[in-house]
């Protein structure tokens, strides 16, 4: 029997939310997790259909995104994954997903303004679109350069993910994470609504101006650090 | 046993409406309902999903905000609702919601213009964005204060509650009311599509009018008041 | 028992439909079928949720809009209905509707233009749109007069009623009919649909120009009149 | 007994799938496969509703159109499936549909344009959208002329059909095809997709730009060729 059955399990569950979210069509879309005591990640494999998708399918990889345990070819996405996991070591879980509104975004190569609370709830920035990679890159390593893509896109704004949670690829789509994948998911689903809510908002209004400071801080010091008083505690 | 039994039971059925409605994305919504002889109200708990909601997990609060009954946290907006109980003697239940038109037109800053008898249907003027509250307001009592602001924003206006239940605040998202918790939900999910035909109607005709009053007069009136004949009467 | 039991029944099946096919919010739209043999037409009754609503609910009228049975109020169209029935003696059924996309037409006192075979495929001409009644009119006999303005607004654009099954009223929402109930029902979200097509089409290319004269014929001919070859025939 | 009894299934199946995917309201579209060992195809009978089609109703045809068996007639766009079939010798499937962005783009007479990788994932050119025959083809062998009008469209582009799947026929809508029916159904929720988000690409970025030369390329070439490294491979 498998060592990873319950990472297998949690990660076959993460995904299946994905569709039943409405945030991808057919295989558009993949989630892992990582198990850090053991440093392996459990990911969905490559183009395999959620109606078709059993645990048993989930690919078990490594740091360097090299096969640890699984009879399938794991996403064409898991380099990605693999570097996300290497360089930052407090995040659980992964999410890509080409969700429509945020993968407009990303099409056209804007940030996604923060104009309201809904978005200051989850982060305090726009939702940042990384340029998109020279040729020479997209040539090579592609999906480990895409890691190195986001995670530098982060740190040319100053952004901390553990603070943000989710970044749009340019002229691709959004990769979401979180300190677990259920975290990561949430947050693939609150990028596509505050997307879809930016995008309405602009239309109704082109100079829309941005959330005041005063408010953004407000929301999300409700929900995030030391003195949040939203939810149950812990 | 509880006191509060139905009360509850009444608020729990409210707020399971609102994402089988498609008002609400995982937590971003609440629902609560007065008793106003025991002059408490009872409201959902902080950041628990519907899908784990139960009716017992239901919180009592009184108007000061202050919890009566209930082991969990109230929703972290329980003292706007406390304040709109406390002003407002007429009312019998709130709604907030981050639904995606509404919250759109409250980050853009603009009322949803009259246009149609779908809005007549429900209030005589445009539904009104309140305008942000003052730093200082923010970082001080903000969820109270949030009540004083819709209470401000109608005042302002010359409207009515009893006539109008329903605004947007800015940069944040529609709060609405009604003499039962049931009619708050039906005017939230009335604001959400009111606000979707407004958002269409000018982009289809930026130059469109605002409804004529006889046409207003009209709808209202066959509604609501004494010449009323929509409906099969009380 | 009634005499109308199997018209009652139709009619039901009718309102049932515009939920399902997503026409309606709440109460925000009828169906009636007549039955010329008899002289009378049901209908829904007046602010019955979906939800609730029971076949022996519906309302017998006659062509004057009086209650021939049943023990509630009918809806606040029917005479709207009763002098569609009066006038146009080739209907069997009438639909109300406040549909997204074909209210939002009606909000911008615009036309929905024909762009493409979906919309000719049912009618030749531009869905149009009725101009609001004067402001005496709107005060006095309302509903009756609704019936008129529908008329008169295809009259005076030379369109026949047996052709064209659907029409917005200016500031309200759709009006649409055929010989039967289910094809007045399927007219509606015809009308809906077309209306949405036609509202991105003119997003996407503000210029579109309306679909050319060969090609209208064309569709139209192929589902209807002597020569027509779609479907099983009859 | 049927000897073309699992053909019959199959392009049951794909039709079914139809409305599922949201892509055709009641009988707007249509899918048809072929079996190239018997020289015939499967397609849906006209004007039929989903939820009355059953496999038997399935009307088998040769590539002229002519009907093998069946006592149905079939969809009136039969003719075009069968020039499909006739001209291009690796397809296996065809449909048609009317779905909503897909449609709004052939009838804004516009290509979709290739804004991101989800569109690079499955064609490396814009979506064509052939423009409208002539007045004396429409009144001609209308159906016969559809499918010449999308061949004739590949070929002034210099576009293979085995690599791009999908045409819009201006003022019209989208067909698509593939190896299988199944593919063709996949081919047209593609078409639906990338033409909604490439519509709202526009809406936040008019000026966004075309998807880079080596994006393109690193996108179509993972998931087809000889270098394929997207899926479980065959």
């Amino acid at each position: 029997m498998s060592n990873y059955k319950s990472l297998k399990e949690e990660v076959y569950e993460a995904n299946m939310q994905l569709p039943e979210l409405g945030l991808v069509l057919f295989t558009f879309g993949n989630a892992s997790a990582v198990d850090r005591s053991k440093g392996v990640f459990a990911i969905k494999p490559s183009g395999v259909h959620y109606t078709d998708l059993k645990p048993e399918d989930i690919v078990i990889c490594d740091y360097d995104a090299k096969i640890v345990e699984g009879s399938m070819r794991p996403s064409s996405d898991t380099k990605t994954h693999a570097v996300l996991y290497s360089e930052w070591d407090k995040i659980g879980g992964v999410v890509h997903t080409h969700s429509t509104y945020g993968t407009a975004w990303a099409q056209a190569l804007k940030d996604v303004p923060i104009f309201g609370t809904t978005h200051a709830d989850h982060l305090l920035s726009d939702i940042p679109c990384a340029p998109p990679m020279t040729d020479e890159y997209i040539r090579g390593n592609y999906e480990h350069m895409t890691g190195h893509q986001i995670i530098d896109c982060l740190k040319e704004r100053g952004l901390k993910y553990e603070e943000i949670g989710m970044v749009l690829v340019g002229n691709h789509a959004p990769f979401t994470w979180g300190d677990t994948v259920s975290k990561a998911v949430y947050n693939s689903a609150v990028c596509e609504e505050v997307a879809k809510m930016a995008f309405l908002t602009l239309q109704i209004n082109p100079n829309a101006a941005l959330l005041k400071e005063a408010l953004k801080k407000k929301h999300f010091n409700r929900k995030h650090g030391k003195d949040a008083y939203y939810g149950q505690g812990c």
